[in-house]
């Protein structure tokens, strides 16, 4: 196992953990609610934003609870949109992380209150114990984290994902879509990790900002990679469900290999930028490569 | 118009116009999700939220920009929880504020959404801008909001709801229930609208949350008392939809009569604890005898 191997696997195991900790026990009232909650965030996922958390505190020598703290908060926002976009009257998915997904397993009421309540979970999270040394930045960091989230980012890009089923995009148009629908929040992961740490300058905030928005679309690059190419025992989703939907992807408007070019080039200039933070940056850098070259 | 209607609909006019400022606009993309977020939060609505943090307001002397900022996110979450309480899955209600429901007039993915988007926005208008002199008690306040919200605050209530269909619920087991489902917001109202002004002592803090959870169930209590005996053009959502539902209620507990004495006996409660503070807790003992003898 490669010293990357056993970060990862470390940062996994300790976000396990501290959603564990973070989320109501099952046996507290109303129980039914609590253990769907736990069912929808616990025991998968790759855990892909609390990585990008982590490896942005690296660059400003953050505390690791701040970072779990803040991973935690990640983790349920996306668990939720999760939950509601797996529901009928969105996407109508029955497997998700390889289970049923939580509609299935429980009931289509007890999902929406499911997602209702993780994400509320997140808020509280990030306002119940220092995660900046100034509260005032802990106040924007909490602002930056609903942008990311609301109408202006993740929801608003599955309002426009859901306008465009059915639509003929352009490569803008489809980009425009998934700096919202995926990539606020993998952008916001980088941005505040680095803001647990101590403060780095508007450049160098501006530059990882830069590299947390290639990175989100570099995400979703190769997301659309395996959905065409994967089967669903692998990707432990439904595979192929993008083109059933008849909805618009890099691989449909740019056929897969144009896409693995395009995933390279944003990769290499997501490392050029980089690479002036040095060591710092490493983490990140790895991270960057791995987004790349996973096969789930 | 007595003093007290008036101060109720300046309130209510301040607390629209501000909501109106607080939304996207519709114009801005998604437009179709920002049309119909403005289309669950505007024009309608008894504002009872707002008043509460207003009348909260009044005990600490808190400046009016804070006390409307709070305002706009009670009444975001508020919505949103309308808007899904009203989906299909849910009570499947298609009449709210005598408009057709989120879902009937856009459609489920929208009003799914809309929901989601609202309670994000709700903690990014706390977050915005300063609701309290310290931002350590800002940073309290948002933590209290996201208490009152989720699994153990008014989405539990729902659940609670939702599992209670079709039972025997005691007395106790149903004001557990409404504790959480309305309670927890409109105690919250109370004192986040407290906190946005000086700092009160410990022990008239606890009065007014003693009060703030009196004023919130004698609010469900009334409202049962209403469904009950409206008609629904008179409250502009369907009536008789809990008996309809097989709810449980304090009519059907306790009978209309001894459901209007208990209002009363709360009522009285309430403003007991309310004369120490005077002059200061005028316009909540106002509310509050306002509230049980509302006709809406």
């Amino acid at each position: 196992m490669t010293a990357f191997s056993q970060w990862m696997a470390d940062i996994q195991q300790r976000t396990e953990s501290a959603l564990d900790r973070a989320l109501p026990a099952a046996d507290i009232a109303p129980a039914r609610l609590h253990e769907a909650m736990r069912y929808a965030v616990l025991g998968g996922g790759k855990r892909v934003r609390p990585l990008l958390v982590h490896a942005g505190g690296q660059l400003s020598g953050a505390e690791p609870e701040r970072l779990d703290r803040v991973s935690c908060a990640l983790e349920m926002i996306h668990a939720y949109s999760l939950v509601h976009d797996d529901m009928p009257c969105m996407d109508d998915d029955v497997l998700r992380r390889g289970k049923p997904t939580v509609h299935v397993q429980f009931d289509e009421a007890t999902a929406l209150l499911v997602g209702d309540a993780l994400q509320t979970q997140a808020f509280q999270h990030v306002a119940d114990a220092p995660i900046a040394d100034d509260p005032r930045r802990q106040i924007a960091m909490i602002r930056q984290l609903a942008q990311a989230t609301g109408s202006r980012g993740m929801a608003g890009g599955q309002a426009i994902d859901l306008a465009a089923i059915g639509q003929q995009l352009s490569l803008a148009e489809l980009e425009f879509m998934h700096i919202h629908k995926t990539g606020a929040l993998i952008r916001a992961s980088i941005n505040l990790g680095v803001q647990c740490g101590r403060t780095l300058t508007d450049e160098q905030m501006a530059t990882l900002d830069h590299v947390g928005k290639v990175i989100g679309l570099l995400f979703q690059v190769v997301d659309d990679i395996l959905d065409a190419e994967a089967d669903t025992a692998t990707l432990g989703k439904t595979a192929g469900k993008d083109a059933a939907n008849d909805k618009p992807t890099y691989v449909s408007l740019l056929g897969v290999t144009r896409a693995r070019q395009l995933a390279e080039e944003m990769c290499q200039d997501a490392l050029d930028r980089l690479a002036p933070f040095g060591d710092a940056g490493q983490r990140l850098a790895e991270l960057t490569r791995f987004i790349v070259r996973r096969q789930f």
